[in-house]
């Protein structure tokens, strides 16, 4: 079909991104160390044709306060690269994305992982490159203090140089596999990679054979300036942030409007908003249900969130009240009155703003499968998007709800597939196979 | 049963550790990256009731001469990380062993990663600490020289105890879960683990639960003399290259008895020699079998190997007749009297030979079931080891032919399982739970 169509992820992290999710009727509390429930979630979204399954990562535990920490059921989980290939053995369809920090890796290791899972998976593998913002993180691999942005960012564009490299290392037909002759892959079709850089060192080749798709799908998140040139470069799919429509078509037209000057086709990156999706028979059943999610986050962390946006301490401020007048401070202005903007809008006291913010403050589609399929429609005609990073409000229950029924309406407005346009993830997201490199002619 | 019963394990290099393996009638040529051809075999291996997958690895390609190298289907492979995750999803019983080095990983990852992976198999991970003694790993990672081999074991102690640490960061009891009051985990019962040593400074806490075999089993094959005594200390089971029974009794007597004076159960520690094992109806097929394979190595893969064994030049003796006399030199002596004796006793040309040592030269099985099964006992009842890891000679015919014929008559005999009695590697195994040294009540 000519239509424009969304391309949608399941953002998983490391199921839902609500503080509050695990507390919801019907949702499985263990949801993070028990496989059996993973495989029930990707197969579900297998079902409902999703281009991938996206894995989110910390490599700390102790990103928050303790009194939040201890609420919480996003601060652990398996690590991504681990859990993907067992979710591969149980699917056949669905894209499997990894994050991975190029900070605190080794561009040999990421580079054959990735190579591996790809192969496992039958050419589904993405990687979600991150620099890892945490500075707690560095405090668990030998380091003090936590590698400076820019820095960060120099190290990533060289791995990810590597990384690719050794990818290209093997021709796609160097393995001969020539049972008569003994020949098992021609010598002339592997090379090192030899690359020597600031950062790295790296002789290579790889120790596994080019991956189906070329190399994985790369995607990134990074929203800074340094983040979106980056992801102008380099990036397939970039998980966006942004909390409305017009910022999305800031940000859409931003990153893609630096890439043909790159000598990229801008439809070569697909653009997908982070969306936490709430459905409902009704409206006011989709409100209800937010709202009994947001009232299951704790006081005590959803007055932290509420002090970090308002830049003032909210603590003292009668919870059951509308929200007090916030003086001026010199901290994050905007998000000062956009969060005194919610709560007049909603008529919320300072609980419930506190709450909402606790759970989940970033973009939310929350109303009827019909609604919803408005709004994801004028996002994608509008040129905010290519589509979604799904957040479910809580698991099983919000996951089931939109496969079962705003999948169903997309898919009747012909924006969204009924069957899988191909095999691997590349080919489902419309993506072409990178050419070889070092091998140009294969 | 109250008899001694075998242990065993299946020795993949990613598949057959036998170089001419790939190109055996009916082998699969294109194993090392077919995750279904895995699948198949660990399937077949868990109808067998083996203890475990022991998947071997390397750190680079090129640890061979390029003649040898484009022949060999055993130095390129899948991450082990990565193809258990995905082999564990796809069977319920048997043990995952990877191999992981401690010379180029970071302990937070490893600990990360196998803590991940029991949780993800219900407890079946097990973690083969190696050093890596192959230079040309250093090369792809940022190394010009390789760490000599009492800095790699200094780091190793290290690198275990960091990884332990972590495991036991968490009490098992830690994670609450608790919907009503709303707390996830109780953070008095989850420590920082404030390692600071010479090679790693880690903080901690990791961000997975505590696996569910506390840890999961540590498998060690060094055996050197650091190597055995790191193996009294640390290791639950022992990968050992032994190539005659007596040494298998030296080893095992020497092993062990470090035990009791480091306050260790001797028979918390199972020694598992590497055994090449080909089944025939009769001696006379086995040899054959074994003979068609060893010819199916190039002879200039094959002259290599035998030029290494002798200490000198082999690529000019005569490749149809008998091996000339050696002259004497001051390298490898016991090697190159192994060879000689091997060529004598079983009356091999110097192509014969040649290809036997590059096929594989270590301890082989070569008869009809009877005879193997009774070859194992002897080694059992002799205190040469607890079981094997079995090697394959092509796939799967060889392991099948292991699970459907040597098997039953094991099991016949009372030497071997008929199901597994327990839900862990570590049951399985018969070791017990390790304490959490940090919640020493928990």
């Amino acid at each position: 079909m000519s239509q424009r169509q969304l391309k949608l992820g399941a953002f998983m992290r490391p199921v839902s991104i609500h503080t509050g999710a695990w507390r919801y009727p019907g949702a499985f509390p263990d949801a993070n160390f028990n496989f059996n429930h993973y495989k029930r979630f990707i197969q579900t979204l297998e079902r409902g044709r999703f281009d991938a399954f996206f894995m989110a990562d910390h490599l700390a535990l102790l990103n928050m306060p303790i009194e939040a920490l201890k609420r919480s059921h996003t601060v652990s989980s398996f690590d991504p690269l681990t859990l993907l290939p067992a979710l591969a053995a149980v699917t056949e369809h669905i894209g499997l994305i990894a994050t991975a920090s190029t900070t605190y890796n080794e561009p040999y290791h990421i580079a054959r992982k990735f190579a591996s899972l790809d192969h496992i998976s039958g050419g589904r593998a993405g990687w979600n490159l991150v620099t890892t913002s945490n500075p707690d993180a560095a405090l668990n691999f030998g380091q003090d203090e936590h590698m400076v942005h820019g820095e960060r960012y120099q190290r990533a564009r060289e791995f990810l140089d590597v990384v690719t490299g050794l990818w290209d290392g093997w021709a796609d037909d160097a393995l001969i596999r020539d049972v008569e002759s003994g020949i098992f892959f021609d010598p002339e079709r592997v090379r090192p990679l030899n690359h020597t850089g600031p950062e790295f060192k790296v002789r290579g080749p790889l120790n596994v054979a080019r991956p189906i798709q070329g190399w994985p799908v790369i995607v990134q998140a990074g929203a800074s300036e340094a983040g979106k040139q980056v992801a102008a470069e380099t990036a397939e799919a970039v998980f966006a942030g942004v909390g409305t429509l017009a910022d999305g078509q800031r940000l859409y037209a931003d990153i893609k409007g630096r890439m043909p000057a790159l000598g990229r086709d801008p439809d070569h990156l697909k653009i997908l908003p982070g969306a936490f999706v709430v459905v409902g028979e009704t409206l006011a059943e989709a409100r209800a249900k937010r709202d009994h999610l947001d009232s299951l986050v704790h006081y005590d962390s959803a007055i932290a969130s509420l002090s970090i946006a308002l830049g003032t301490d909210a603590s003292a401020f009668d919870p059951d009240r509308p929200l007090p007048p916030i003086p001026d401070t010199n901290q994050s202005k905007s998000g000062r009155e956009r969060t005194i903007a919610l709560a007049e809008r909603e008529g919320l006291t300072v609980r419930q703003l506190a709450q909402r913010l606790g759970g989940y403050g970033g973009l939310a589609m929350v109303g009827t499968p019909s609604m919803i399929a408005d709004e994801m429609e004028a996002w994608l005609e509008g040129r905010a998007s290519d589509g979604f990073n799904v957040m479910f409000p809580w698991l099983p229950g919000g996951l089931d709800e939109f496969v079962d029924q705003v999948v169903p309406e997309l898919q009747r407005r012909g924006l969204f597939r009924r069957e899988y346009e191909g095999r691997t993830l590349r080919e489902n997201l419309g993506l072409p196979r990178p050419p070889n490199r070092l091998f140009p002619e294969s």
